[in-house]
């Protein structure tokens, strides 16, 4: 794809999903020079090493920085300030350290401090995931035609800058930049509080006593499904989500209830107006999904398809 | 797949997923004689017709009912028994009347006073749907491997239920009898409120000021994404299971925001353990449902694959 690699030696510091699909998005376009990889569990080491998912597993973060040009926090948003505080001293000059959190300001209040001068620090977040996590959960095509966002702390050199976007896009993702404290609010609408939400329905439904747990399953497929889906993500990585993006998340939700509340009440008094016009207003956003190619119209997104295979 | 045909003559009134969808999966399977199909709009009919989704399409639901030993009411639960009380006088004795609507209660009272003696009233609801809806959304094997819940009245004829759910397994469900209060509280969990939320949570998106629509949509897919499809499904169909499973849904969601609000303060005291756990049992549910045959655990619903073609 590229006659000469992107960055010559990536530091991946965790190796879950998104870190996992870095290495065979960039293997697959022959996109660096070497790739070690590192996670602080011995058994997500091994696995790693039993499956080859990097060129090098090495036992410790530290280790994996040395010579690296292109290092990525992909560990909870939680832990990057202390895995950037361990690794600050050992990182080349005119490396970029990027992350891949899901939460912005957070990341950089807690990692921008340890950043030696001479390194740049340009935090990412590619918006692509599935429910599945660890080093096996990974896939090449993860990110393509998805969006990752970058954001450049102010005065970051823009030649660092395009050069981590180059590496995005030769993945497969559209990158855009965006400053932290509004990415943080997007993605509270788009993905915190619609996952916060998925959960306390899946617990809802976990709690009640007069429908059994495996009539929920059984009769999922009506809509109950979806929602299993995105409350089955990592419990790690979505407690962190939500203690570190805690104010726009509180006041999405604040939003939520009060409309929750005015649907509630047209139900309670029979307002089928009210219900109708609601409806047809939201219908018409999914329309703009599938038109911004951030979905398929497939019914049923395939899944019978799928399923015939 | 049967020597002869389970039915002889197949009434559909209302042409759209759920009627189109058997209308494919009956001829797929030679199940039944003819199918007679109608519906209450024009432009439906003439699409029907068009498309040849039924044998013959007729003006009225009276002319489609004729000599029908199977009639099924699949047009929004709100507009059953006005259909039922339309049709009754030109019921063929023996005949079954059934139909395919979310909430079974409402439609048995309302449906039930006007089933002449003679004719075995068996109500019933597949599980199975996509966000699309009209006569061109319907396709064979959207009931393959997914539950039709029989709910037989007191003293139906045995006979009668056999051969409704011989259809609906020949049509490639499986079938299961219940009792219509538990039907309605069993869909109000997996189903109902379900998609109130996700209509709630796609509005909340739409009012937001300092997010725009276009953010939205184009970062829908860290979540978002799969609210929108079950909050793209048709406005009419859930205004009236709302307004008719308005019990059910109003003790449910009641809970929802019990359930909401005890994470929504787990999250401003930081309570990260807490958060932890609930995810950590939510996540168990999700498993189930793999294991139970109702979902593909195809990373991202295989969604990458089906793109990919």
């Amino acid at each position: 794809m590229t006659d000469r690699p992107i960055y010559d030696r990536v530091a991946l510091i965790g190796l879950g999903l998104i870190a996992g699909s870095m290495a065979h998005a960039m293997r697959r376009g022959g996109l660096v020079g070497e790739i070690v990889g590192t996670a602080r569990s011995p058994e997500t080491r091994d696995i790693a090493r039993e499956i080859g998912l990097c060129d090098r597993v090495v036992d410790s973060a530290v280790e994996a920085v040395a010579d690296a040009d292109l290092i990525v926090l992909a560990v909870p948003v939680g832990a990057m300030g202390a895995v950037a505080e361990e690794i600050a001293p050992h990182l080349m000059p005119g490396a970029t350290l990027t992350d891949v959190g899901s939460v912005k300001r957070h990341v950089i209040d807690t990692v921008a401090p340890h950043v030696p001068e001479g390194v740049h620090f340009i935090p990412a977040h590619p918006l692509a995931g599935t429910e599945h996590s660890g080093p096996r959960s990974g896939f090449a095509s993860l990110f393509d035609n998805r969006w990752c966002l970058i954001v450049p702390p102010e005065g970051a050199d823009p030649e660092a800058v395009a050069r981590l976007c180059a590496l995005w896009q030769a993945m497969g993702a559209n990158t855009e930049e965006m400053d932290a404290d509004h990415h943080d609010l997007v993605l509270a609408v788009t993905s915190h509080t619609p996952h916060l939400i998925a959960y306390t329905m899946v617990g809802v439904a976990d709690h009640l006593r007069r429908v059994t747990d495996s009539e929920v399953i059984k009769y999922s497929a009506a809509g109950f499904r979806d929602f299993t889906r995105i409350a089955a993500s990592d419990p790690t990585m979505w407690r962190d989500v939500f203690l570190t993006n805690k104010e726009a998340t509180l006041d999405i939700l604040g939003r939520f209830t009060e409309e929750l509340f005015v649907l509630q009440r047209a139900i309670r008094q029979g307002d089928g107006q009210k219900l109708y016009d609601y409806f047809t207003r939201t219908r018409a956003i999914r329309r703009g999904i599938i038109e911004a190619g951030q979905d398929t119209a497939a019914p049923d997104f395939g899944r019978t398809k799928i399923e015939d295979k």
